[in-house]
């Protein structure tokens, strides 16, 4: 693709002006409309040691309004220490994974996001690191896909400048740099590379460009050398994307509306009666209704996954609401693990593993008692548990899995999930939070980040605590009559009683489109808390010792 | 103070059990109340080494319901870089302020947040650095007092446990992991401090420990020497802190009632008429109660900073609304100051100097052109812009400071604050959002932050940025006019101008209680806004001068 850009074309100063100060008059307007949109822009500038992309954003920069931009510069790296960490660690990446840095700088909607150098540098750095670097950059161009195309289904524009220079004007460049005592450190020891290791990289850059263009997200070649063709260029290709973007947004006080209605319509006779008073007539219209709109939704999610399942997800029939254990069992099998997962956890942690334990599942099952007895084990300064409350403003405008994606254990570390990202296509499908298209998409973009998790190093393992309905009900009840437990219940949990046809499609839908082979679901059996608390351990400490040896 | 502790007193496991049950029951129950109160609780647990600090507060955790609870442990520490980083960049302390660390590992109101060594271990590592710890160690023990007061000031419950052993005890310990292959690690390269050693540190540690005894964090000493005695004084210390708390805390209910109360009287008469509509005698009215409410909210405001201000802090009365810049001067002055600015920008970046700029000012003032003209001579890889918009559920569920504890510039980049922490003592202020408490409390918690920051080696600058009423209404007419520029006014704007007596009040307040000598605010004479965008140049690019020489 490098053969395209025309590096002998210069723009002359009076064409420019013109031009420039119509694009970016133009830009700014459209920048605040983008705002008001909800509509991100995601820029990223790659490039040329000694291109110009920093001066490139700064030109950007110097006329759009700098309170609605967020400009994150490539971290420091150390090669050195990350080899080491690599070294010692076997199969865990880093402290985090690949693309952490990244997802944690996205700015919301609305907002613009300018990536000095990105994922493409970034990995880069990483496979130079030598250890097999086929696979690494399979892994790495699959994980940058992946995030691309997560930002364009929710509401963002990405582009992607390659700012190119020739081999001739970069060593003029980086020479200039090298020769003045006041920008020399700017090398930040690297050398000048010479005509062999420039073509090398030519070559790369060429595939690299090829292989990542896709069309939701461009890559655009950019004239290094003659900064005013640069500007040019870069402002035409903002106003002609965020234009696009902001014709095919549809108007949103329509789709406001037609959300509302659709969610009347689905509420309103399960709100209309109290489920602890309803007769039996009334119940069996409020059931007919929940089934008619489970059927209904079940059109949102997608019929297969791009990613390989495992043979036999399991189902809620499955379910065996019939498994227990006795108390004097349990007293002695809970000791057991708990000291078992204690003694893992410090080998986990010097192996730095990243443990992270998903709980999803009914109401009042036992999700808080069955955590409880894993934290136990484990050494308070090794794990955290991540509630999911109602999502933040700031939540809601950027990627649901943003909300996780800075919220992850460090490798060695233990993050329990209480309720967790599968609320997109739980709570969030059922109740129509997130619109069917967002549903659809969402059942892959957790395929991808929970692939993401693993390449990371980590050991995923997803919980669905589950609880006969008359034992639920049970509880519910002494829930309600015991003072010291009424604030763990709610009216909203009531209602989705009502809601069990939909939850219960809804999760098999889950457990049939989202149990790879490296993180599939499993079921804790909690009509017996007792069963379900050894169970979880169990598995833990199985995972664990199947990693570790 | 450590004579106190009783090393040779030991718990018998049989009267352990009971009391120990008993209390873990009222502290878990205490737990949920908290939550529900609001009532946050920092427990920092530190000591010697070996004393078992991490294992009491896994004790701890064990029992508590880990959903509600943050462990936070102290950042690794390269004794080494922090040298070289300090040799290489005089004046300033770290890539962030020292207390960064503990400020971001805050968990909201409501939660327990256990900190295992916590800022009294990192001064103590970061005097070990030996430029002038005597002026470093008053500094240090300067900012634990005031994190700890803000906590206790913003609803935190705080206590600090100091887990004592003697030497003997603690050279067997060390000994026992040094000889196991499997712990020896832990020593993290430290080798077993001899008797000579212990006893300076004893020393050190007990004039530490009577410094910082405040009221409203005490330090509890646990005998760390038997675990069952240990963890019977942290249970019960908890118990009786938060039993306190709760008792203490005013009814929410009725609070939220009168705050309610209070918002409507004040809003009451400027709601029910239109400011764009309204007759003389209305308008007359209207100011008569702005007044009335403005001399009723003076009595929030301290009338003394415990800080030295400068001789003579600015007043609104003294703002020159005359001062102007004929348009030719402008271009050649904005041109010469913005050149300046980016060659000083780079010395800055390379001195790693924090600059932070803060602009508050009236509505229409021009912050957001002025801002611009700023970030436009800055590298945009070097400059934040922070806006600061209403807070969120998170960040209302944190002291006030919290949201800018954690959006600082690294050191050698620019922050801009678009609106800042100053929120709090104006708007805050006069629309009730803050408590006449909290307001009062808000002056000299801003000052401390700022101490903090300038001792970490910010260059801080504050502008108010000030129009002539007239010429603001003409502004504002001139928005609801331009198409393009509605969405910048809104019904709010216009309310506010309703109110200007109290913010004025709120303004000249500001001024006279937190003008410090190192951070004084400044007048940028906006009415002219090519004045304003000048003299903001100039004075950004005079203080980076004064410091960098």
């Amino acid at each position: 693709m490098l053969e395209q850009v025309d590096l002998d074309h210069k723009t002359a100063k009076e064409d420019y002006k013109a031009e420039h100060d119509a694009l970016m008059a133009r830009l700014i307007v459209l920048q605040v409309k983008a705002m008001q949109a909800g509509i991100g822009t995601v820029v990223m500038f790659d490039g040329w040691k000694g291109a110009g992309k920093g001066s490139r954003i700064s030109d950007l920069a110097y006329n759009l309004d700098a309170r609605y931009m967020n400009v994150h510069t490539l971290s420091d790296f150390d090669v050195h220490a990350h080899r080491e960490f690599c070294e010692k660690h076997p199969g865990v990446t880093g402290f985090y994974p690949f693309m952490q840095e990244f997802w944690g700088a996205l700015g919301e909607r609305g907002r613009m996001t300018i990536y000095e150098q990105g994922w493409y540098a970034a990995a880069r750095r990483l496979m130079a690191k030598g250890d097999d670097p086929q696979a690494r950059a399979r892994e790495t161009v699959e994980s940058i896909g992946d995030f691309e195309r997560i930002l364009a289904d929710n509401g963002y524009v990405v582009v992607k400048f390659f700012v190119h220079i020739s081999q001739k004007e970069q060593e003029r460049r980086l020479r200039k740099l090298a020769d003045n005592p006041d920008t020399s450190w700017r090398l930040k020891g690297g050398g000048i590379p010479g005509k062999d290791e420039y073509a090398a990289r030519y070559e790369e850059f060429d595939k690299t460009l090829s292989l990542t263009d896709a069309d939701h997200a461009h890559w655009v070649l950019v004239n290094g050398e003659d900064k005013r063709t640069a500007n040019l260029t870069i402002a035409r290709t903002l106003v002609t994307e965020l234009e696009r973007a902001l014709s095919r947004k549809e108007d949103p006080a329509a789709a406001a509306a037609a959300r509302k209605a659709a969610e009347n319509s689905a509420g309103a006779l399960a709100q209309a009666t109290d489920p602890r008073t309803r007769s039996a007539e009334e119940s069996a219209l409020v059931l007919e209704a929940a089934r008619a709109q489970a059927a209904e939704q079940a059109t949102f999610a997608p019929r297969h996954s791009r990613f390989k399942m495992v043979d036999r997800p399991v189902r809620l029939a499955d379910v065996d609401n019939t498994l227990s254990l006795a108390r004097a069992d349990y007293s002695k099998a809970l000791k057991e693990e708990q000291k078992r997962l204690g003694e893992l956890e410090l080998k986990m942690y010097r192996a730095r593993v990243p443990l992270m334990i998903v709980y999803e599942g009914d109401d009042a099952a036992g999700k808080g008692g069955n955590i409880k007895r894993v934290a136990q084990a484990i050494d308070a300064r090794g794990y955290t548990v991540f509630p999911s409350a109602a999502p933040t403003k700031p939540e809601l405008m950027h990627p649901f899995l943003w909300r996780y994606w800075t919220r992850l254990p460090k490798a060695g570390h233990v993050g329990i999930y209480d309720r967790s990202w599968y609320g997109r296509i739980l709570v969030e499908r059922v109740e129509g939070f997130a619109s069917p298209e967002e549903v659809f998409h969402a059942y892959d973009e957790i395929n991808e980040f929970e692939r993401e998790l693993v390449e990371w190093g980590a050991i995923l393992l997803k919980f669905w605590v589950a609880v006969d309905p008359d034992e639920q009900l049970r509880r519910f009840e002494e829930r309600e009559a015991n003072p010291a437990k009424q604030w763990k219940i709610t009216p909203e949990d009531w209602r989705n009683r009502d809601k069990h046809p939909q939850y219960a499609a809804a999760v098999d839908d889950m457990f049939r489109l989202t149990s790879t082979p490296a993180a599939p679901w499993r079921i804790l059996e909690s009509t017996d808390k007792l069963h379900a608390r050894v169970k979880a351990l169990r598995t833990i400490n199985k995972a664990l010792e199947d990693r570790l040896g």
